[in-house]
């Protein structure tokens, strides 16, 4: 819309010029996480750490309104517990952050050392996963078919020991909530799975204004150890495909390795079928390669850590009190208003910083609404209001618009609406203008695309097993591509199987990801 | 009140017959916490962790409420940062896990190992504080008077490898909140530390319902690198003394190791003044030995994850739905009240247990107000009211109130703030008398109390230093007693040091621990 021409910018990257470059732009600029100095660990900063809030307050009443509830189990898992669970311990090989020392001391020459007096009989692995920790405890809790469904959920931290790490979507450490829970039967189960998926599905495409498609993910990417997994997965900008958060039917596999049973109604023992669902920071990472545009990120105000920002413009003389008199009396009038169910969030940001530097800092960031209030809008009774999704008019200029105090406050439920409800639609309308169904050479499509601007394919298929699946994976894989998931929403198949010719049985989607 | 002697009490071990018994019987009857299988880690079960998160909810009001942000930092911190920090790296020991390998492959044997070839250049230690590298961000975060004060909070687990574990008093992992402020200069420093020291009265004293005593600590108490350590100290019903909170000011000391410096208003640079504070999951354990009775734990209400259960006493027969609908409706008509500033907490427990084991489930669990229903109340229209904080009659019988619905509905609010007031008016009652002020001699005071009911004595003393400091730590010990703190708020001075003789400047509390 905007004349591109006139418009400088605040970013130094853009989207189009370097995409992964960008992308760290939004996260240093916006003031969302930065490197620790510890390897493949982040720093989530204040801005980055209340939109993860926000997530969390907002997921957590879905989870406890489910009949789930919250508990918390240890960081630390006896490395014995992954001998119980592996299928070949001696072709076993993880990532895994491993403590093997309870002390550390001076070695006499300066520097600390593990103290080797303080070794562990049994290392323990610092959890990458909790479904042998909670299976365990899990054995202990159900005896009856009346303890059934158990289901329990914890937020906690987990690591991974990633080689190339890349902030938000994959860290060594990073902050999730891990679902799991036990059923009587298959059936109670997977109704579960399928519950924990629709929940996410609703929250992506609710709170975060992220349009997902949520299916099964093929044989090849399911979690070890799982009868199916089921994922929704995200467009980002780029068209890659972003898995958001998976939710497993885990058969009674792990209840086999964990011991969980139950004495049914007519008294004979069973094993329970379990569950287990999870979304963690990464979904930030999603947001920004959503909503982000090439002045930073576009907060959606659902999980917006303040919604609306003040900023009284102050020239250290008398007219400060005024205005800041003024900017209080909106914030207060802005307070008394509820949007998506909750009263609206409303910084004055009061700091001693430049205002022209704080309305970019706050761009960056992506606050939905920026208010400016300077004394001559205090004199006219009026605010300068700009919408974070819409920051330039067609002429390349900034989309201040000069509204009334009582207008803009009796209408900015609305606007706050409008907003949530417009990033959602522009990224709906890309990602359905992305996703190809008459593609017939995949080679072609995605040549000289490495960037992943082409999208995703979807494609009918026979879903084959064993060696027929691991040749089409090859095959994907030579072309930097994946099979993201069966779409559980598609239209009925018609024909043969995109890669075997044999009769298809589903369609699928298959693009490039992170 | 209630003739001991008819009374049948829901738990095998007494406060007076074993109190550290009763303690772990609380814990395990209450559906709070359990040994994981972990060395020194705990599972948080679903009550305990609810009362975790109520704690988290409101102390994080608080903590939002003083411009405080929350953050996230990593879970690891390279071996190099605690050189920097330690004065003496040669006499270091200290008991914390570190992480030396970061991948698991089986031997060959059957068996899992840490991967030979993983190990890490620079061993990492898992946190058990964050006052390095967080002073690393806040470096980096600091360069000017306008960016202080700097106010960061985070909530997360840390490890410190304790040889002797209690549930929640002292556990390997457990959960806390650390803040870390950076201040330009003593005063504001100072103002923050006592800030966050009345903010954790405050707590304690409201909705934990148990009473403290805020004070300094003595030198030898203080947090190694500290200028002054600050302390609630709460009595437990043994008598003994449970830190529940500390705030550090910390001067300059970790300004200069970690590189926090600004440039103050007149162009120079200068080092930031530092605090920081913390509480934990240890004020879980404190709750249950202030409150818990012979029957389990007594939850005050503000706390409480359920503050009213309702039990429908089912029969299997055509009186069922009228029970529940009957149920159902108080239900909804608590729901419609607030107490403290929050609606009720409700729940109906319609799982399928007997109503009588539920009952005594949830007076060991604490719930505050327990509600039975059965068909005849249905048709008098009245509920079977028991407040846990007044669980028997003189008689030694339950002390059920058989109410009129409309009169339990509309005094609840009322019956919930007079548990919560009930259980701190007890407490601090029991608190009072057992600090003692005549002592003059406590090896006699304390003689065969080694469950420690003889509570505190508090002493004037003249606040020795160096050696005649460490000869009454001695002495002290020998007795098996320490020092708490000094009072913000005790009587002046007037007289002799009770240890040395010296004119005394200040009072101190003296006692046992855990």
């Amino acid at each position: 819309m905007a004349d591109k021409n006139l418009i400088k910018h605040a970013l130094n990257v853009t989207r189009t010029q370097n995409f992964a470059g960008w992308y760290q732009e939004v996260i240093s600029e916006g003031d969302l996480a930065e490197e620790s100095g510890v390897r493949g660990c982040m720093v989530i900063r204040p801005w980055g750490y209340g939109i993860w809030e926000r997530i969390q307050k907002l997921m957590d009443a879905e989870i406890k309104a489910a009949g789930v509830d919250n508990c918390y189990f240890p960081l630390f898992i006896p490395l014995s517990f992954f001998e119980k669970e592996a299928d070949h311990v001696d072709g076993f090989a993880k990532e895994m952050a491993v403590v093997t020392h309870h002390r550390l001391v001076g070695d006499g020459k300066g520097k600390l050392i593990p103290d080797p007096e303080s070794k562990l009989e049994e290392p323990l692995v610092v959890r990458p996963t909790s479904e042998t920790v909670i299976g365990a405890a899990m054995s202990r809790w159900v005896q009856s078919w009346r303890d059934l469904p158990l289901m329990v959920n914890q937020w906690a931290n987990v690591v991974r020991w990633e080689m190339r790490t890349r902030m938000f979507l994959r860290t060594s450490e990073f902050l999730w909530q891990e679902g799991h829970t036990a059923h009587v039967d298959r059936e109670d189960a997977l109704k579960e799975t399928m519950r924990a998926l629709e929940m996410y599905r609703a929250f992506a495409e609710g709170p975060l204004a992220m349009p997902v498609v949520a299916g099964e993910k093929p044989e090849n990417e399911r979690f070890p150890g799982a009868v199916a997994t089921y994922s929704i997965e995200a467009m980002m900008q780029d068209g890659k495909a972003l898995q958001a958060g998976t939710s497993h039917y885990l058969g009674t596999g792990f209840a086999e390795s964990s011991g969980i049973r139950y004495q049914d109604k007519e008294g004979s023992q069973q094993y329970a079928h379990t569950t287990s669902w999870g979304v963690s920071t990464r979904l930030i990472g999603g947001v920004i390669m959503t909503h982000g545009d090439d002045d930073g990120l576009r907060c959606p105000p659902q999980i917006a850590p303040h919604q609306i920002i003040i900023i009284p413009m102050l020239r250290d003389n008398d007219d400060d009190e005024v205005v800041l008199e003024y900017c209080r009396t909106l914030r207060t009038e802005l307070l008394a208003l509820s949007a998506f169910g909750e009263p609206l969030r409303v910084l004055l940001d009061t700091k001693a910083t430049k205002a022209s530097n704080k309305r970019w800092s706050w761009v960056k960031k992506g606050a939905p609404i920026i208010v400016e209030v300077g004394p001559r809008d205090v004199s006219e009774g009026k605010a300068a209001v700009l919408r974070r999704d819409r920051l330039y008019k067609d002429d390349g200029k900034l989309a201040t618009a000069f509204t009334p105090r009582a207008e803009f406050v009796s209408g900015a439920v609305a606007m706050i609406e409008d907003i949530q409800a417009t990033l959602y639609a522009e990224a709906k309308a890309r990602m359905d203008a992305n996703i190809r169904r008459d593609v017939t050479d995949l080679a072609t499509h995605f040549a000289g695309d490495e960037a992943g601007f082409a999208g995703w394919v979807e494609v009918q298929w026979a879903r084959p097993t064993g060696a027929a699946l691991d040749k089409i994976v090859e095959q994907l894989k030579a072309l930097k591509l994946t099979m993201r998931n069966s779409p559980l929403e598609a239209a009925a198949v018609d024909g043969a199987c995109f890669f075997t010719g044999e009769p298809a049985v589903e369609r699928i989607l298959i693009g490039r990801t992170y």
